[in-house]
């Protein structure tokens, strides 16, 4: 099989996507590995923009598309953010925002870790949850370590960075924020219907969004531990929210 | 200050630590940081063997201690196994074991990954579970990414590798295995009396082990994600054995 040379130019090109600054500019992103490539040509198939795969990958995993190079292993390495790369690699158009109204948004303030906002997107994703609104000092879902922890669920999660204090209030929906001295969620009768607001690793809701929340709300502990960390609050209130209807 | 110079020998002892196999020898392990040094003396002082520490780190947070050695930042960066040394690290006696008997444990079977333990083991020191069963091919409790990830869980919750079929039947509780096709969780009385068993991330509970499960539990998911991991998925289970008591 005849393999495609990677130019100079297209190298720095995929590289340089890597940094924010870079997608916002061009409007994509990378996918690595088989699991989230596939996700794609599933989920959004229409934002794939090129494909390059390696001749092994396409022994194990026969392909055919219309944007598709077959690339050395070699080249593949210059291009991948992987230590180790997986055989596929995918420049993908940045995904659409969903649009519609919805009955319940999780919220976050300045999370800040790629592998907590991958892991909230995958509890998203489990529990049905349309969107999530973030504040515009949010980790970039772009970030490749998002992408990867989301495990493709940044292809149905829609994500979305606002204003979040002029977003909350024109929603117009009960705030639930998880903070220190909120209620017991175990002794409310959550139901679907609102926005979660998770605040940063470190320090929380911000003031100014705390102004906001009509329901504080609090995971009671019998241990000694001193917190959890924002992905599993997110995955245990998530799971509150969702009780009932799934019952 | 004079500082104390560790000799290659020391080096080489603290840093053959990273390994299994010398943890095994020595009895000992690594622990790094500020937070995780002072969980060390908060909850097991007795098990602190030695502290090397910078001068910068002292100034910051002032310790006296009689197996304390101030080194260069030098030194301390070359027994370091962090990137980014945190200007302390502690040799650390391996924890006893929790042996009184326990009405609930978390088991695992065969979980590999570090990071993923040491969530597991966060979210069984949130619920106050005294105790985890680990099969012996789960990852190793000293591994420095699980006492890392752990936040100091491992202080507090104890970990016993066991043969987890002979210790499932000795204990002779109702086991709650985590699989694909089990009962919802939402439908049923759950409370903290048994042992939920928690499979590998890629292949789920051993064939064998299912055997021994007396309640399938799935956790019911609205969207489209193929799967909860592992850590995620025990922290939603544990909310659901414990909400009815913290209520």
């Amino acid at each position: 099989m005849e393999l495609h040379r990677i130019s100079n130019e297209q190298r720095k090109r995929i590289t340089s996507l890597s940094q924010k600054k870079n997608r916002v500019e061009l409007k994509k992103f990378i996918v690595e590995g088989h699991k989230m490539a596939s996700e794609v040509l599933e989920y959004r198939p229409e934002n794939c923009y090129l494909i390059y795969c390696t001749e092994q990958y396409l022994e194990k995993f026969p392909l055919q598309h219309d944007k598709l190079h077959v690339v050395s292993a070699k080249d593949l390495e210059r291009i991948s953010q992987l230590k180790n790369p997986q055989g596929i690699l995918m420049v993908v158009d940045f995904l659409d925002k969903e649009k519609n109204a919805q009955d319940f948004y999780i919220a976050l303030d300045a999370v800040q870790d790629p592998g907590n906002f991958g892991t909230i997107l995958r509890m998203a994703d489990w529990y049905g949850v349309k969107t999530i609104l973030c504040s515009k000092d949010c980790v970039d879902v772009y970030n490749s370590k998002v992408v990867q922890a989301s495990m493709g669920a940044i292809f149905r999660v829609g994500v979305n960075y606002v204003d979040l204090n002029l977003e909350i209030e024109k929603l117009n929906l009960p705030v639930f924020g998880a903070l220190l001295e909120g209620e017991n969620i175990y002794s409310q009768e959550l139901l679907p219907k609102g926005i979660l607001l998770m605040g940063n690793e470190g320090n929380g809701i911000s003031e100014e969004l705390q102004k906001k929340v009509s329901h504080k709300l609090t995971i009671p502990r019998i241990g000694a531990s001193e917190s959890l960390n924002v992905s599993m609050a997110t995955g245990i209130m998530l799971s509150e929210f969702f009780r009932s209807s799934l019952k």
